[in-house]
């Protein structure tokens, strides 16, 4: 009998997962003439309960198609699984006569994967596909989905500069990213010069201090006229929480079964909009969540994204033969190149920005950060300096 | 001695807003060969204070590179001008021997040339361009600046659909848009099907009433297992006050020197997010403000928005001989033709959407809204349907 291969896509949805799954069922096809690819839907949920739909049957041209949309096609879940959901998985894998299974996420997915991997002895591959706009996987240089995201944080940035040059005045943009800064550092990415946005970038790798801000806010005003400010989702006080979780009671507070508190809520941009009423009146300010529009916008799909997520998926599929591991993209000369790591390396952890990808003293990304940047998000329109 | 012509920007910018500044330079001095163009900074302001540069004296490269830049460049203003600085305006224009006056900008723009009109007596032409995301001037089929807004809000919800039907849920996506909600009903432009985003969309122009929007919004979710919803920053209660007047007490609440209230805030988001978490527990619920994010994003600049706004700056010009008007963006078989209109048919008034771009009963656009947005924001991007 033909090989059978799963399919899954976990956690939040990006601009390019869906490369990542037609990348693999097109492996498939070419390693394993006449092999099966069953997409489940809405993740590992979609095994247990027996929901597939069959990737294989689609022509070339179809699965082209998908691979062209942003979004989690086959569905997603944040469901994590106890044992018993475990067990209940690997039924469903072996139901299909499953032979490998690719499961697209971030850390909590590759966890998953390492829990199935043990579980079935080996029987099943169990490959992690690595998935993120936060770019937080350690292991790789960074993440399908990430690129595209971040282009959208440069070119936003980039725009609202333009913008507040124009009408003056301070702007915070609110980013996604729960433990780490870096699409919020992306923010600097196609940054005019020096003296253009982001003036102040804020991290969940630095503390937030609110006298230090509005100090901060106070004196690029003066300098600039205007003061843009990048602040992710989960910038965290004194104590270490984060600011949300300080300022949204108790009741109101919404967790994921993992444990996760919502951050994507409306209370950040809020508080720091009172932080600045009161303690810079008179002043026109003005902060916005951006929330979910970076994550799988379709205006900004970047195509070396694309290639990426596509050639993650094929190598997951070319994987599965060496049993269980985690796909991940290493840097080199020649480019991104895909190396199979142990599970456990990725399972669970998470990767910060490098301390200096912030600069020192100042609450700003640093060179190293920029020519990061640069190579993963190069600037893509030009722009001419403004009269004013 | 050669003609010289003043351009100035106010109002909030566009992503087009340079085209037509640019526009006009390149056609005053093909028709006017060795003519003076000067640029206002900071418009009207920077001609009462005589802050000018002279953009005839750039190149054609450098010009169009000014012109294919987002923002304002020549920076731009609210000030409402009383007599008296009106009386500052007119001599700064005649300091500079001024012999038309370009004032870009929307329907209080429009006012402010009107009254300068009126003032000089005829000796200098003032024109209006026209120029508005929000899309809300009379005597225009539409105005510079709307498409690449649009087109903006039509791919966020586009890959909003796409996002939720992933991990369903509520969204609701706030958009900029006071009187008039032409900018929030392009959230529908290129929606998959009937079934897919935007599912409601509520705009000024329609009064929001909290219990049907609850109940629509539980509806939606048992239909489609999702629920995105448009809805304009400027929508108003049963009292037709705007809600977020409603919402912010009174110390709280910014104004404009033109006496509107600031509506691009926080507060609409938040309120609406304790809405959804009162009447829908358990419900996942996600409300963003897209706030400036649409208005001059250079990630959708739209050629045609470009070409429309650049001629309308060529129009201005060669319209200067005529006297004082406002261009007027006119739709016909041929596509968009340019007619000059007395000021005062535009000057401070409000193009509201008509009555049939709504759905009689529903909180929907309606095939006539969608037919108009096809003609002006064609979909750009293929996206195929996803197996959930």
């Amino acid at each position: 009998m033909a090989e059978t291969f799963v399919i899954a896509q976990g956690g939040g949805p990006t601009a390019v997962i869906n490369q990542t799954v037609v990348g693999a069922t097109l492996e498939a096809r070419k390693r394993f003439p006449g092999a099966r690819v069953l997409g489940a839907l809405h993740g590992i949920r979609g095994i247990r309960d027996g929901h597939f739909v069959t990737l294989s049957e689609l022509s070339d041209e179809q699965l082209r198609a998908v691979a062209a949309t942003p979004g989690a096609a086959l569905g997603s879940t944040r469901d994590k699984p106890d044992d018993a959901y475990c067990e209940s998985i690997l039924d469903g894998l072996r139901k299909v006569g499953a032979d490998a299974f690719v499961n697209i996420g971030g850390n909590d997915t590759a966890g998953t994967q390492a829990i199935l991997a043990d579980a079935s002895s080996g029987r099943i591959s169990c490959i992690h596909a690595p998935k993120t706009i936060d770019n937080d996987l350690v292991e790789n240089d960074h993440t399908p989905g990430f690129i595209s995201a971040a282009e959208f944080v440069a070119g936003a940035f980039l725009s609202l500069d333009l913008d507040f040059r124009a009408l003056p005045g301070v702007y915070v943009g609110i980013v996604m990213g729960r433990h780490a800064g870096f699409l919020t550092a992306a923010a600097a990415a196609w940054s005019l010069d020096e003296y253009s946005a982001p003036h102040l970038v804020y991290v969940p790798e630095r503390t937030f201090e609110r006298a230090r801000f509005i100090d901060d806010v106070r004196a690029t005003m003066s300098r600039h006229g205007r003061c843009i400010v990048a602040m992710s989702e989960g910038v965290v006080g004194a104590n270490r929480r984060s600011l949300v979780e300080e300022l949204v009671p108790p009741e109101m507070q919404e967790r994921d079964q993992h444990g996760n508190i919502r951050l994507s809520g409306t209370d950040l941009g809020q508080a720091v909009e009172r932080m600045l009423a009161e303690d810079l009146p008179r002043t026109r300010a003005r902060v916005d969540t951006f929330g979910y529009l970076p994550r799988g916008n379709i205006a900004t799909i970047n195509e070396d994204d694309a290639r990426e997520a596509f050639e993650a998926g094929a190598f997951a599929i070319a994987s599965a033969e060496k049993g269980a591991g985690s796909a991940a993209l290493h840097h080199s000369s020649a480019g991104t190149i895909f190396r199979l790591v142990p599970l456990s390396e990725v399972a669970g952890k998470t990767r910060h920005m490098p301390s200096d990808f912030l600069h020192p003293q100042e609450d700003r990304v640093s060179e190293i950060c920029l020519r990061y940047l640069a190579r993963l998000v190069p600037r893509k329109f030009a722009a001419a300096k403004p009269f004013v």
